[in-house]
């Protein structure tokens, strides 16, 4: 029986694949396994029953036989860790390799779900305007030692590897913002990433969640 | 050869244990492994040399022969794996101790790095007094959340795991906001993870470089 994860019945982000089931659906297309998803609404979501999976509320969440995780970061790590394709062979490189999912989730992606939080959140605040420079400055600030430190290579640490699907799932969500393309080296890494035959399909299949969804 | 980790050479925390040395130093007590630090200043850390390191210019690095990591989830993690005292040895319990972890890093830290962030750069912009509340509020969600999780058990899930060590860790940064005090087992939570023997030598040990620090 393939491992089931959960989405959202009806995506906020309208099928961009920003929502954390993206990342976890494209891991297991770069690995190679079938995956079964349940759907769930918001009610659900923050339900005792939904909160024994996760206790945050939140989607997507990971069962296999009596095994059930949560938080998109660690399901990526442990599909990483029981199928081949998105961490090294070789015990070094795929420390470093886990050093760039931290860094991911842990670095650049706070400051820019900040921007979020700031435009869907506190958009009608009065400080709003004034406030949205010094956080898009902090994102800049990130953008700028990951670009300095990518260069001219395809990836991040040799070759594409889970801290690279983190990566680019993160840096993906300034799409909107236009950040992102001021920085031309990152830009490209983004692409290279979505350009992925296992990106694709992970894309078109939350993008059918949402193009299924009844409209009412 | 122990392992060389950096730590800030003068921590703006004065030694209260909240850089991000502290989670390393605490990991390496818990496995029992010796290590040996290199204190870096705040312009050494943004210097090439240190970049080449870690990429954002900040502090812990790992070093170990021809190893470098950085991410102190990341280095936590890598002790864990390779040795005794951080994860369980039944296979589901530890992808589940690497749950925590991410949970720690991923869900539960950006709104508390938020508040601090708010507080020690925001403190005066004509919008802090205004916006605190949200803030905070952001924070208690989340600490309510895990409070129910809790309950009335000693540790996130069974025994102490590197997922409780990163958890303590990252609900520390909240002793000077009294949000902690607010939710009973979290504080008593925390206090189990601070009276834990590994915690202490590890708190002592850090502590230590501030009190050596020439005062000029």
């Amino acid at each position: 029986m393939s491992p089931t994860i959960t989405a959202f019945e009806r995506s906020p982000d309208r099928g961009r694949g920003l929502a954390r089931d993206m990342p976890v659906r494209w891991a297991f297309e770069e690995v190679g396994r079938p995956y079964d998803v349940r759907l769930v609404s918001f009610s659900e979501m923050k339900a005792s029953a939904h909160r024994a999976l996760n206790p945050f509320g939140q989607i997507p969440t990971y069962q296999e036989g009596d095994l059930s995780l949560f938080e998109s970061g660690a399901i990526v790590l442990h599909l990483a860790q029981h199928y081949s394709g998105l961490l090294p062979s070789d015990a070094n490189a795929r420390a470093r390799a886990i050093t760039w999912m931290f860094a991911a989730v842990s670095t650049m992606e706070p400051p820019i779900v900040d921007l979020g939080t700031a435009v869907i959140i506190e958009r009608n605040e009065s400080w709003y305007e004034q406030r949205l420079p010094m956080v898009k400055d902090r994102i800049r600030h990130r953008l700028r030692e990951l670009s300095a430190h990518l260069g001219e290579a395809d990836w991040l640490d040799g070759t594409f590897s889970a801290g690279d699907l983190l990566m680019v799932s993160v840096l993906r969500r300034l799409h909107a913002s236009g950040l992102l393309k001021e920085y031309q080296n990152l830009s490209a890494y983004v692409a290279r990433g979505e350009a992925r035959p296992a990106f694709r399909r992970a894309f078109a299949a939350q993008l059918a969640v949402f193009t299924a969804a009844p409209t009412g």
